[in-house]
C-alpha cells in the first residue's frame, strides 16, 4: 500500500485477491512466540491453519505477515496481521470463523479487507507495548503469566526520569539481543511513559520499530533504576556507551503485550492489557 | 474466639497450641473448589499438605477451617483459613513456607499467629464477593477463565436499582441451589452494589453468609435484567415467590471472587479481582 514492493505484489495476486486484516489478542504463555517454529505452537501455525479452514483453502495455505515479531511468552492485546485471501467472505465470517478456529488463547479482535497489496509489516508506521510489573510483597496468584513481580516497592519517578534520555532517534545498541538480525541499530522511540496504574507500574513505549528484545531491555534497565540497584543516569549512559553487555538482565517476556500497531490507512485504538483494563483509559493518552 | 464452642476447642488442644489464620488467594481454575475431595486437586487438601511439610508434622496433618466453601472454578483474592498448629513458626515463615510448598495458582497473601480456639468460619462476621463482567462484541482471550463475558452491553443502572431489594434480610430461597444444606434460607445481605470498572461490570456483595450458589444466583438474574432479558422487577418478585426453580440461570464460576472477610478480631482489608485491580480503588469503598 505504502512500501515500494507493493506494485509488484499486486500484480501477482490473483485478480480477485484482497488483503485481509486482523487484529489478534493473544495469551503469551499458550505459544512459543508469533513466528513459525518446527513442532511448537506459534501465533503463526495457529493462524494460518484456522485461515485455510475458514477459507476453505487447505492446499493453498495463507501466510500471514505480522507487524511485530514477538517472542515466545509475549502477550498481545492487538497484533496485527494480514494476509492475501482469494476467498471472499465478509468481515464478520473471518473475525468470527477465524476465532472459532483457533485454540484457547488466541482471538480475532477485528477484521478489515483491503485491496491488495497491504502487508501488516511493512505498511506499519509505529508499534506501541506496554510493560507491566506489579510491585508488592505478595507474589501475584491469580495474575501470575500477566505481569512482572517485584517484591521491592519501584520508585516509578526515577524511572520515568532515567528513561527521557531514550526518547527520539538513538543508536540502541546497548538494549539489542545479541541474535538481532536487524541491519541497523537506529530506532525513533515516539514516546516513552512509566506510569503507576492501581497496584501496578505500566511502562508505555512507542516507537517506528524495535530491535530484538529492545522493549524488554530497556524495562529491565528501568526496573534497576526503580529499585535503586542503578542510578537515574545509567540508562542515558548505557545509551551513549552502545554496549549490551554493561546493561542488567532483560526484563521477563511475560511482563510485555504489544498493543497498537499504526497505520495510514486503519484507524486503531490502543488496547490496554487486561490487567490493566479496570483503569481510568486516560492513561494511555498523552 | 467468639463462638460458643471456642472454650472447649482451647481446652482439647495441647497446651502450646496456637490458631495460625492465613489470608490466601487462589485460581479457581486449579482447583475442584474450596473442600477436600477424593481423586481431584483441592485447595484445602493443597493447604493442608503444604502446611505439614512446613510444620514438619506429615503424620498430624492440620485440618483447615474456612471462611468461605467457594465451588469448582471460583477465585479467592482473599480466603481466610485456620488451623490449630503445633509447630512455632513465626509468621513470615509460615506465610513463605506454605507458599513456597503449594502448586502454582494457590499462594499465602498474609498470616497472623493467634491464641488456639480461633475458628475462620465460625468467628467470620461476613462474607464479601466480586462478579465481574465484561461485556462487549470481542471475546475476552488472555482475560478468559478471569470474568464472564457477555456479548450485549449491560445497563448497568438498571441492574443496580432490580438488586436494591434484595438487601437486608431476607429468606433467599429463589436464589439457593437444591443441593444447599444449611438449615435456613435465611440471610442478611449488607451492601449489594453494581458498577461499571473500566471495561467492566462488577457486582459486589456482603452478607453475614451465603447460601449454596447464592451469589451467582443472584448474579445470574442480575445479569438477565442487565440485558433487558428480564424486568427490572424480576428480582424482588423471584424473592418474594421464594422458588429457585422460576428464577433464571447460576451465573458462571469463573467470573466469581471471594475478596474480604470480616473478624472482631482482625483488621482485613478488600483484595480486589486482578481485573479490576488498576481500577480507582475508591470503587470498592461505600
Amino acid at each position: 500500500m505504502n512500501g515500494p514492493g507493493d506494485a509488484a505484489t499486486a500484480v501477482e495476486s490473483p485478480p480477485n485477491a484482497n488483503s485481509v486484516v486482523f487484529g489478534v489478542e493473544y495469551d503469551g504463555r499458550c505459544f512459543h512466540g508469533m513466528q513459525s517454529q518446527a513442532g511448537v505452537a506459534t501465533v503463526q501455525d495457529a493462524l494460518q491453519q484456522a485461515i485455510a479452514r475458514v477459507g476453505n483453502n487447505p492446499s493453498c495455505a495463507a501466510k500471514i505477515v505480522a507487524a511485530g515479531r514477538t517472542d515466545a511468552g509475549v502477550h498481545a492485546t492487538q497484533q496485527v496481521v494480514s494476509f492475501t485471501a482469494n476467498a471472499v467472505r465478509t468481515e464478520d465470517a473471518w473475525r468470527m470463523g477465524v476465532t472459532r478456529e483457533t485454540p484457547d488463547g488466541l482471538g480475532v479482535v477485528w477484521c478489515r479487507t483491503l485491496p491488495a497489496g497491504f502487508s501488516a509489516r511493512f505498511d506499519a508506521l509505529w508499534r506501541r507495548y506496554v510493560y507491566v510489573i506489579q510491585d508488592g510483597r505478595a507474589r501475584p496468584v491469580i495474575g501470575r503469566g500477566l505481569c512482572t513481580w517485584v517484591q521491592q516497592s519501584l520508585d516509578e519517578t526515577a524511572m520515568q526520569q532515567a528513561a527521557l534520555p531514550l526518547i527520539g532517534e538513538h543508536d540502541f545498541s546497548a538494549f539489542r539481543a545479541a541474535a538481532c538480525q536487524s541491519r541497523s541499530p537506529w530506532r525513533c522511540i515516539h514516546h516513552l511513559r512509566v506510569r503507576r496504574v492501581g497496584s501496578f507500574v505500566a511502562i508505555d513505549i512507542q516507537a517506528n520499530a524495535f530491535l530484538l528484545r529492545m522493549v524488554r531491555n530497556i524495562a529491565g534497565t528501568l526496573l534497576a533504576v526503580g529499585r535503586s540497584a542503578l542510578p537515574q543516569e545509567a540508562p542515558a549512559e548505557l545509551l551513549a556507551g552502545r554496549d549490551r553487555r554493561r546493561a542488567p538482565p532483560t526484563a521477563p517476556a511475560q511482563g510485555l503485550y504489544l498493543i497498537d500497531v499504526g497505520y495510514p490507512t486503519i484507524p486503531t485504538s490502543p488496547r490496554p492489557p487486561p490487567l490493566l483494563a479496570s483503569a481510568d483509559p486516560d492513561w494511555l493518552r498523552a
